[in-house]
C-alpha cells in the first residue's frame, strides 16, 4: 500500500447526483439545507445542482435559484454540472457558480445518446463552443470528464484503447484552442469498474500523460465503489466524487433501484482508518447523512449511519 | 496486485450468521430450501447452521433437525457452528454434521462474554475439552477462529500484538496435545477492520508463521468488507467466508440495524471480475440472494441483485 496519497479531495455531488433519481423532489429550502450542512462538515467542493432540462430531470430544476439563496462558507467551491451549450450558458448567467472548465464526455454512444440526445461526434463538435465560452469569462477548458469509461449498460464493455483515444483526442482539441488538458475524471456512471479495471485503466493513461490529474467518480451498482476506491488510492489518486449517505444514480442508466454513488461517510471513513487525511468531520458527516436521508424520505445505503463511527476510540 | 490469488474458497455462512438475526424465523423447509439452493449455485462449504441455546438464538433451533433432511450433494461439506462443549457434543451426536476441528475464541473479553457467557481464560480452559472431543470422532483439532480481531463494539481498538499472542498460545495449547495449529481464522465480527489494519495483520502473522491457512471472515457494518477483502486477496488469501445477500450479523454485537456479512454474490462478482476463479455459478448465486430475501421478507443489502451480473457480456 505503498502509493497511497497523504491526503484525498473529496467532491460531494449528493445535491446533484444523488437527488436527480429520487423520486421525491426537494424543495429549494431543502436543498440548501443539506447544501449548507455538507459545507458545515468539511466537505470544501459541492456539486448543488445541474442547468439541464427541468423536464427530463425535473429534481434539478430551480439550481440557480438555489445557488442564489446559499450561504456560502469561505473557502467552498460551488459546483453545477451542464451537459450541453445552454446549461453551461444559464449556468454563466447566474453568476453564482464557481465554474470549473470541464468539458464532459462520454466513453459509450448508446449511453451519452441518452444521456445527453448527441452522439460522441456530436460531443466533441459541441466541446469547442464550450471552450469558447469558458474562455470568455475567463476560465480555462482544461478539465475533461468521460462518463461510462468502464462500461455501459446498454452497449457492454468500455475497451481501456476507446477511453486513451478519447483523452487523446480531447488533448488535441484543446491543444487547438492553446490549452493543455490538466485534469481527467473517469466516471463509472453504470458500475462496470473493478479493481482490476480502475488499476489498469489509470496505469495505462499514467503511463502515457503522468503529469494529468486523475479523478475518479464511482457508482456502487455492483458492490465494488468500495473496492474500486481502495485500489485507486493505491495508484495514488487523490480526487474523488462521493454522494451523502449514498444517494444517486443516473436516471438515464437504466438500472432503477440499483446502488448509488459511492457513499460519502463511509469513504470518508475508509481513508481515515487507513491514515489518508480529508477535510471533513467524520461524526458531522453521519449527522448530514441522516438528514439526507430525513430529505429523501427512505434508508439509504450509507453503512455507516448504522454502523457508528469510532470516532470515541480514535482519539 | 501481483499477490492475488488465481482461485478463492468461499464458506457460506447465511444459512448461519445470515439467519441467527432475522426478526423472522424460518421454517426447517425454508432453511433446507436456502441450504440446497446454495450447493446448487456450486458453494461446496456451507455452514448449515449452529449448535447453540435455541433461547438465546431461537433462529438457529432444529438444526439437527435440518442436517438430517437435506439433500447432500457430493463434495459439498455441511457445516454448523458451536461455541461450548455441549453443542460440540450435540453437533458429534446428530452425526450429519462435515465436522472440522475449529476452536473458537475471541479477542475481546467484553464481546466473548456476552456471545459464549465465558471470559478468555475459561474459552482457553474448554478448548482442552474440544481438543478431546475431536479427537475421539477421529478430526484432527488444528483449526482456531478469533472472533473480534479487529475491534469491539464494547472494548474498543483490538491491537495486533493481542491477536498475535492469543495465536501463539493457541499454538501451545495444541502442541501440547501433540496438533499443530494449520488453519487460522480472522473475524471482523463487528466491523472494525479497515484495508491498512487487515494488510498488516495478516503480514505480521505470515512473518512469524508462513505456513498458517488464513482465512477471513468479515462484516459490513461500516462498509469496508470488500475494500478489506480486496487488501485480502492482495496478501494471497485464499479463504473467505460470505454471507448470501449479505445477510448476518452477531445479535450480541450491538449494532442492532446494522449491515450484514461480506455478500457472498457481490464478493464472487468482484473476484470473477478481478479474475480470479471461485466455484459459484454467479446467475443462479443471484437467484439464490432473490431467494433468501423472499424468505427473510425485506431486501437486502446486496448490490448485484438490483445491479445484475454482467454475465451476458463475459461470455
Amino acid at each position: 500500500m505503498s502509493d497511497l496519497p497523504k491526503a484525498v479531495h473529496i467532491m460531494e455531488v449528493g445535491p446533484r447526483d444523488g437527488l436527480q433519481i429520487e423520486a421525491k423532489i426537494l424543495t429549494i429550502a431543502e436543498r440548501k439545507e443539506l447544501v449548507e450542512a455538507l459545507a458545515e462538515a468539511g466537505l470544501t467542493e459541492i456539486e448543488v445542482g445541474s442547468f439541464v432540462s427541468p423536464k427530463a430531470v425535473p429534481q434539478m430544476a430551480d439550481t440557480a435559484a438555489l445557488l442564489g439563496t446559499l450561504q456560502r462558507r469561505p473557502g467552498v467551491a460551488y459546483r453545477a454540472l451542464w451537459l450541453n451549450s445552454r446549461g453551461l450558458n444559464q449556468a454563466i448567467a447566474a453568476g453564482t457558480v464557481d465554474i470549473e472548465g470541464w468539458i464532459h464526455l462520454a466513453a459509450s454512444e448508446a449511453f451519452v445518446k441518452r444521456n445527453t440526445n448527441r452522439d460522441i461526434e456530436e460531443t466533441f463538435a459541441q466541446a469547442a463552443d464550450w471552450i469558447d465560452l469558458y474562455k470568455a469569462i475567463g476560465v480555462a477548458p482544461d478539465c475533461v470528464s468521460i462518463m461510462a469509461a468502464f462500461g455501459c449498460n446498454f452497449e457492454g464493455e468500455v475497451p481501456v484503447k476507446r477511453v486513451v483515444e478519447m483523452v487523446a483526442r480531447s488533448r488535441n482539441l484543446l491543444a487547438d484552442h492553446g490549452v493543455n488538458l490538466r485534469k481527467l475524471a473517469l466516471a463509472d456512471t453504470m458500475g462496470w469498474a473493478s479493481p482490476r479495471h480502475v488499476t489498469f485503466l489509470i496505469g495505462t493513461l499514467r503511463s502515457r500523460w503522468p503529469e494529468l490529474e486523475l479523478k475518479l467518480h464511482l457508482h456502487d451498482t455492483r458492490g465494488l465503489a468500495m473496492a474500486n476506491a481502495l485500489a485507486a488510492l493505491q495508484m495514488g489518486l487523490r480526487e474523488f466524487d462521493a454522494s451523502i449517505a449514498g444517494l444517486g444514480g443516473c436516471p438515464f442508466a437504466g438500472n432503477k433501484g440499483a446502488a448509488g454513488n459511492i457513499c460519502t461517510e463511509d469513504f470518508a471513513f475508509m481513508c481515515l482508518e487507513t491514515g489518508i487525511e480529508t477535510s471533513v468531520d467524520l461524526d458531522a458527516l453521519v449527522s448530514v447523512a441522516r438528514l439526507a436521508e430525513r430529505l429523501v424520505g427512505h434508508p439509504s445505503a450509507g453503512k455507516l449511519i448504522r454502523g457508528g463511527t469510532l470516532s470515541e476510540y480514535r482519539g
